[in-house]
């Protein structure tokens, strides 16, 4: 019998997870995969701390970065995090030394995966990363292998479980941002620190691994993003009286040979089928030919539906399939033109707090008009006793740079009481 | 660079949809795949029939088992269909003459495709069926590969288009069933027969091969099926105004270490995401340890997802990864105990109508006491002008078998005017 030795760098609750489940399905893993799999060793930053898997003196490492020299490593499996410092040292040190690698660090590919999957390539060994992705999700497999057949002309979806928590738990339980994320954090649903996971970062460096695969083109930063920190309780009101949900969305899309990556709030309608995927889940909905539409969905986190990703990854290194790590080689992924989403049109929600004073309106609408953004829809409401008014506008399809610069000279305007919002619709 | 040798049977819409993706898509299947996909010889029932693709004369053979026979073929392409004869023949032949096969053929492999794969595997070549299950979604890949960690206790989903066409046509166009079947057949939604698709034997056969694949086990006939012929409009607008839609699911479920297998039409809560899946679209809901609950819904049938299939199937071939059909190896799938759903608890819609006389409602309830059914909730309502009246009944979880038997009884009574109904609830 074949046998691939492994070893795991980072111990946290993903690792400990893979640790366990390794041992514990040692023998299907071998009955499917036709080779076994041997936990060889482990490292993690803190040796002395308790954790709930039995290892081995001879598994540790005293230096993480041993594993990438040592000959009975056939593969190493990176779950420390970050896109700098130990887990890029490891991954680089890893490929050049001809050591197979999976990785659930979506910043790191992100970032590197262009010079990563080189070196992978070269040394003929494995680059997986299905775990970086929306974790139990098996969107990355599936476009490399279920949906190799097709030109896809767009993907998008929900890629970030708590910032979609927030916002359907705000939505459904009629609660404050604020109390929902402190809420989230008991429940284990965002960290302590969740920065990345509201701003859409998190969402950003999923989307640019999608993007490359489903084009064929080399990672890019040409990239739009915006988080949900500025959405409140009123602008989720105001859209389910419109018709709509709001959620965080990441949309890379092929048009006229251009291609645009986004990630903003966006305003769907409520029968769709996003807008009825609530709390931690991720969806993935992608546009091909010749297979039309097709949806994934699954648990986007945690260490269980992570591990399910790192053992299709793991799997495939025990049955030998070499394989490009971005489906084609190197040289031949393309260099596509990315565009800034300045050029794209949306229709959008703007919601402006103004003084309640005559000749406002009529200078809001003048601005428009400046800006040739024309208005589908407007709805202006009194506060009671503040003497300011709310006015929602919902426009036609208009140039996102428009937009952006009606906002702008809107906003400077002595009559505004708070800064305005523009969230964009989706009417796909 | 390597190529592989194909010879494409069975010409029909699928079979001249793949001939002309080959042609137009080499390049890029080459690319990703590290080997040149060459259409060496097709074969197909009539000859001279006008096609809308390009074949060569010396591409054309006279007799299709030829294929099986030439040196330079190295995968047949089986798009012939049906269980039995030329594509039997066809399929069998090619293995044992190690070629490669790829194949849509769902009433094939749930018959016959645990002989097949013995001689697969005994003569190292692929035989891949993904086309043979819900077209485009990439539901066999996902479940061999993606998802390859998971225990899974639980598949079900929608597997058949026509069927759901039909349904959620009824629901929403509020159409009879007849009217609806027309329409479809006009649409091309439904075949000039759809005998297979309306009676749940195509669903069974995709269930036989999910199941085999979800629980390693080998195909089992032990499997109840019940198809839609039977759901009039009136069923509909009950399930409506109880808060159900009716779908034609097909279930595979391990409990208690017993798997059962079931197709039925299934009263289903509105808000749940099967509910609301309408047209032709399939879906798989797989439960899985640890990933937990996935979704993977898509086109489940014509030309062009179907080829999305096909090329997925064809591609893993092309890299050269050969593979036990099944995931596991013959010897290792496992001799699972497959129960009859007369053991298993479902609560469950039934309807009467009954002559508009005395005692016949206490009857039918001493009936039900009889058998130990339970009734969480009853409905009564004559019919204008008739002189008879509708009863419908929720019952509390009950024996299938009890269920069945108490329906037998009722049918028998002469106050009963039209044969009672009996759809199965899943509160999931």
């Amino acid at each position: 019998m074949r046998k691939l030795n492994i070893a795991i760098i980072g111990l946290g609750n993903i690792g400990s997870y893979l640790f366990n489940y390794l041992n514990e399905n040692k023998k299907i893993l071998t009955e499917k995969n036709n080779c076994l799999p041997v936990v060889k060793y482990v490292s993690a930053k803190n040796k002395g701390r308790k954790r709930k898997i039995k290892i081995n003196k001879d598994q540790w490492l005293n230096n993480y970065l041993d594993a990438t020299k040592k000959n009975d490593v056939d593969l190493i499996i990176e779950l420390i995090g970050g896109a700098e410092g130990p887990a890029k040292k490891l991954v680089f040190n890893a490929l050049k030394n001809k050591k197979h690698v999976v990785t659930a660090n979506k910043a790191l590919i992100a970032k590197y995966g262009d010079q990563l999957s080189k070196i992978a390539e070269k040394n003929k060994v494995n680059l997986e990363f299905e775990a970086s992705v929306c974790g139990g999700v098996p969107i990355i497999r599936s476009l490399k292998e279920g949906l190799i057949a097709n030109k896809i002309s767009k993907i998008y979806g929900i890629f970030n479980g708590t910032s979609n928590y927030i916002l359907s738990s705000m939505d459904k339980e009629n609660k404050s941002f604020e109390e929902v994320l402190s809420n989230a954090k008991i429940l284990g649903y965002a960290e302590s620190n969740p920065s990345s996971d509201l701003n859409g970062s998190d969402v950003s460096s999923k989307l640019k691994i999608l993007c490359s695969l489903c084009f064929n083109s080399y990672l890019n930063e040409n990239i739009y993003v915006e988080g949900i920190n500025d959405i409140d309780k009123t602008d989720i009101d105001n859209a389910n009286k419109l018709g709509y949900k709001i959620k965080l969305l990441g949309f890379a899309e092929l048009i006229n040979n251009k291609i645009y990556q986004r990630v903003h709030p966006t305003l769907i309608k409520k029968n769709s089928y996003v807008a009825g995927i609530d709390g931690v889940l991720n969806a993935v909905i992608i546009d091909g030919k010749p297979v039309g539409q097709s949806i994934i969905q699954g648990e986007g986190a945690g260490p269980a539906p992570t591990t399910s990703a790192l053992i299709s990854d793991i799997s495939s290194i025990l049955r030998g399939n070499v394989k490009f790590p971005f489906s084609l080689s190197s040289k031949e992924r393309k260099n596509l033109i990315f565009q800034n989403i300045k050029e794209r049109f949306f229709s959008a929600y703007l919601r402006f707090e103004v003084a309640d004073k005559p000749g406002v309106l009529s200078n809001i609408t003048n601005i428009f008009s400046k800006y040739k953004v024309s208005i589908k829809r407007l709805i202006q409401n009194p506060y009671k006793n503040k003497k300011i008014s709310s006015i929602i506008i919902i426009t036609h399809s208009s140039k996102d740079h428009s937009l952006k610069k009606l906002l702008k000279e809107i906003s400077k305007k002595n009559y505004i009481k708070r800064k305005p919002k523009l969230i964009r619709i989706d009417n796909g």
